[in-house]
């Protein structure tokens, strides 16, 4: 049974640009915003989004908290100084504990809620200046996360295109050595920072390795779970457990549905 | 040439009750929140959820800021009291003013960003309380709106389910009356509030009548331009300029786009 291809680097990265150089021109945008988490998502997408429409058309937004690691800040910094984009930091917490005192949170004290309404922080921050200056958003969804649904609906996962939808984290990976992203962005462990010490591989609970070719065998080859299963060397429960995450969050990727109405 | 037929009131709501139930049973969420803006839609929804779910599992949320007329405040905690909803009143004034300093408004003043910026400082707060509660957010848009794209992407138009979301604005007012919604919010100019003295109507550059014929014509009929002009004696420019506007709005109510990717 066959695994997760390699990426097709060179054309996958043409494909990319092109496309939004379409969707730009289409929309009538003037640029491009990007949130930067200091992550290797939003890195690549930043990188992407530079070479599709220059740098003077690029508007990067790094937007912290007090759990996102001091590392991750100085990364955010970092690219914008090598992709010379235009460039803001803006700490949230005031905005957060604004919110947190408003609806009165020591009712509703949730580390869950209260990440969530992080990623919704920064996305009204990133729209407010997308509007501002006719710039549309660019998403830094990549599919394993839009697959098992592991961003924050409306939050991180609000965007007007999605470049790197269609790429498995380890192509993600691969795409991103290609284009010269540094490599201490590609190497270290990938986490949203929603709250300290926070890992995606830990919340998941399975390594990007393993998920990701359970993914492409179960939704895009479509193979049976025993056979995934054995394939992959881990229980059928296991792969239950990933698929279940794929069926109950697979609300986020659609539009609210509407029932019809009935006409006399 | 027929025009927007009246609706079924009596099986129109039974089958909407019946989707809010049969959605909230999937999801497994223990109730519903619903932002009351003191307008026909939300108190519509709000009616229809309370009929769905009981009153013991419906929030409502009314969020004014200064450009909130007294007016719609009033009715929002009227309607809670009817009702017999949780309810709480949040001014969002200050979270605002939080946003604008950090991003640096006196650049970027502009009073159609700041409106969505309300709109989506609303969101954060209603998908707050939906995280912590585990409750569904119910969304308030109605055909007529979701089609011109008369909303806030990922602000008033975000929500896990849109119950009226396939009813014309002239509809919702029928479905209103059919449910005893107090006859002062079935009466009053629509309005989002986002700045002072705006009314959809002048925003919009036509009346409600006219506009959910047209778009009934032109949408569900798939009759030609010019046809509906004459049909409904307007111009054909105006026909054409609502047809811009659902043209150029359609990515609002669609999930971004990704390229496919190149695997070698």
């Amino acid at each position: 049974m066959s695994e997760l291809p390699q990426l097709d680097c060179k054309k996958t990265k043409e494909k990319i640009i092109e496309f939004i150089k379409t969707k730009m021109s289409e929309a009538n945008a003037e640029g491009l915003v990007v949130g930067l988490s200091g992550g290797i998502d939003s890195t690549l997408s930043a990188f992407l989004a530079t070479e599709a429409v220059g740098k003077e058309n690029v508007f990067g937004v790094s937007m912290p908290s007090t759990t996102t690691p001091t590392e991750d800040k100085v990364h955010g910094t970092d690219l914008a100084n090598i992709l010379g984009i235009e460039y803001r930091e803006i700490g949230i917490d005031s905005i957060l504990n604004e919110y947190l005192t408003l609806t009165n949170y020591i009712t509703y004290n949730d580390p869950l809620a209260i990440g969530n309404l992080k990623a919704r922080i920064r996305m009204s921050i990133i729209y407010y200046y997308a509007n501002a200056k006719n710039y549309m958003v660019i998403g830094t969804g990549n599919r394993s996360e839009l697959l098992i649904g592991y961003f924050t609906k409306y939050g991180d996962g609000a965007c007007d295109i999605e470049p790197i939808g269609d790429l498995y984290k380890l192509q993600v990976r691969e795409l991103a050595k290609y284009m010269n992203v540094p490599s201490e962005i590609i190497e270290k462990p990938p986490r949203a920072g929603l709250w300290d010490n926070q890992t995606d591989e830990d919340e998941i609970g399975m390594k990007y390795e393993v998920l990701d070719n359970l993914l492409y065998l179960y939704v895009d080859k479509k193979e049976d779970i025993s056979k995934i299963a054995e394939n992959l060397n881990i229980s059928v429960e296991e792969v239950e457990r990933i698929i279940k995450k794929v069926k109950i969050n697979a609300h986020k990727t659609r539009i609210p549905e509407s029932p019809k109405r009935c006409d006399l």
